[in-house]
């Protein structure tokens, strides 16, 4: 189930570097973040650099230092060919300083987040040795920025994603997998071969299931502890495809739910659908948080929901934009985030719902199928 | 079936951690290498930093500048009061940055291979702001090298992570789970749920079925290809135990074996013993990697063994020493290494085997305990 990304896609993604290139006045980028090379190349495996010229001239004969050129070591020499076929490409090794040495003269990128000290300073006398001598400058965030915002390849790719959760669960339900007696771990396992049956490459993260009084904890490791009748059973989870990932989180209970469990879910799920309605174009990461927020607030509840309401996912499971009550990001067409509020009563119970989804023109758009109504098993 | 590290264990490791210090006249390191800070903590979530002070005076009462700290955020407040019940703890965000603030003056050690470009920025500004201006000094893989000699506890953790994929393995051959007709990526998802059934936390990588001949391909990630009689069938993989990865290589043959391959297993199970046999005390990896080595190539074989003997095993599964034709390394006693020599026969099929070990005074001790002898379909 895993594919490289079209080349038409990833030479796009090229192409609008290039324009945040030209604005900051960089001849080159070298790209050593592996999630960002993936992204730009397709390429998937976990050695590679990536020097990303700005003005490419693709059919100058020129050998050296105006070239877009990738490289990796030995053992990718068959992999790279399949997943970067449309780029040159060196084979050797250490590969970010192979590439510095054609890079053109002038100032030439680096990440500052990915590059250690140690190979800065290996990449700054390779620098020195290299003939055009380019001059290494520090940036932050470049590709990240793209990413932030997805392009059709990989819209489809996290519908798939989400996909995936939503069968895996729903097999899991109908199978009786979720049951008094079983344990929280048991039922994780479950519910993640289910997903890597369905053709995940793997769960998107640790899965949470969390039950009973366990439910509370935002961020709970499955255990040993058993699932009995009234829990609540809270399950966080998602299946990575194609490198993207997906997230959900849905509660459900076990047998008739007490009124406070109806009270808690109502709640939350009115705050999620505030959320949701609120993941419009335009908006700041602070006032979609907000709105869901107030909700919970308003009802008394506003301690008990202690984190932020979203996130961006794609080829991380937690990346740009931030949706909380911090957040220097604004909603932008074609962002995919998660909405998930949640209400966590110490002791008793929390219950959280989360969808992914992708921002359009005229609104959020779910790609986690699964009921928001309250699941009695 | 995890669990953190004993605390007298973790204690020995920073007192050990200190006579490097010593040696290097650094006053204290700041560790923020996550598997670095697990080995010298127990602590297993995904954001901290460690202060080691060389003269650490635990009996203090200076709030300021001589202790040994750890910090994290507070996702983690619980979780590091159960991991780290003996350090001082900071909670807060970032958290090298919280404990540089409280460094003592003097050369203060950071790990020029973790800390990215954009930390270093950061922290340099925070230690000419912190009161006693330490002054930061880069340093390379002084937690590492300490990491490369196990002790009691994490000997015992490798040992149960290899039973663990002995059973699997075992439990997998008795099911019936290896038989004609299933696929390669069917076999690796049966033999990962048995392993995360048994106690693992995960495969220790991604697990390699690779039948027929794809059992020539080195490094092969599993297909949709299916098992056919004749076929070799090479299995590569290890369980994650409380953080320490086994790896194991057997290779199966399904029906009855063909003279040829009856003819290269042999000559890789002799290979195999003989580079069992030079990991000793005070060996070169060049020279147990040629011991092994050897073998083959006295058969006519050295091109189609074309990697590396061995390589050190525990919180990463690659880590020091290494045992292959350019090493620095020496063999020391509780090093943990694996063995792995394989001969791999184009468009035909390639046998490897491949054990986790421990170096012992009177020879390596094999800690994977599935047998070695060809195994017949």
């Amino acid at each position: 189930m895993t594919g490289p990304a079209p080349a038409a896609a990833t030479r796009a993604r090229r192409d609008r570097l290039r324009g945040l290139l030209r604005a900051a006045e960089l001849d080159a980028l070298l790209i050593t973040d592996l999630i960002n090379i993936r992204y730009l190349t397709g390429f998937t495996g976990s050695n590679a650099a990536l020097l990303v010229v700005t003005e490419d001239t693709q059919k100058s004969l020129d050998p050296v230092g105006t070239r877009t050129r990738f490289c990796t070591d030995g053992r990718y020499t068959t992999q790279s060919a399949a997943e970067v076929p449309d780029l040159p490409r060196l084979i050797g090794r250490p590969c970010d300083r192979a590439l510095l040495a054609l890079a053109p003269g002038g100032a030439v990128g680096f990440e500052a987040r990915s590059v250690s000290v140690a190979d800065h300073a290996a990449l700054s006398a390779a620098a020195a040795d290299a003939a055009a001598k380019p001059q290494l400058t520090a940036t932050l965030d470049l590709v990240e920025q793209l990413r932030a915002v997805k392009d059709a390849a990989e819209i489809d790719a996290l519908r798939r994603a989400c996909e995936v959760a939503d069968r895996a669960l729903a097999e899991l339900i109908e199978s009786g997998g979720i049951r008094p007696g079983r344990t929280e771990r048991e039922v994780g396992l479950d519910l993640d071969q289910r997903m890597r049956v369905l053709g995940a490459s793997d769960p998107s993260f640790e899965t949470i299931v969390a039950a009973g009084a366990n439910s509370a904890i935002p961020h709970h490791r499955p255990t040993g502890a058993a699932l009995a009748i009234g829990d609540f059973v809270k399950l966080d989870f998602g299946a990575t495809v194609d490198g993207y990932h997906s997230d959900m989180t849905r509660t459900l209970v076990l047998g008739p739910p007490a009124d406070w469990q109806r009270d808690i879910y109502r709640l939350v799920h009115l705050a999620q659908r505030a959320g949701r309605d609120a993941a419009l174009i335009g908006a700041s990461g602070v006032a979609v948080d907000a709105a869901a927020r107030d909700v919970i607030a308003e009802a008394g509840f506003g301690p008990e929901f202690s984190h932020g309401l979203g996130h961006g996912v794609g080829l991380q499971v937690h990346e740009a934009p931030s949706l909380a009550r911090e957040s220097p990001s604004t909603m932008g067409q074609d962002m995919c985030v998660t909405v998930e509020p949640g209400v966590y009563l110490p002791g008793r119970g929390g219950v959280r719902i989360e969808d992914s989804g992708v921002i359009r023109p005229d609104g959020y758009h779910v790609l986690t199928l699964t009921s928001r109504e309250l699941c009695v098993l």
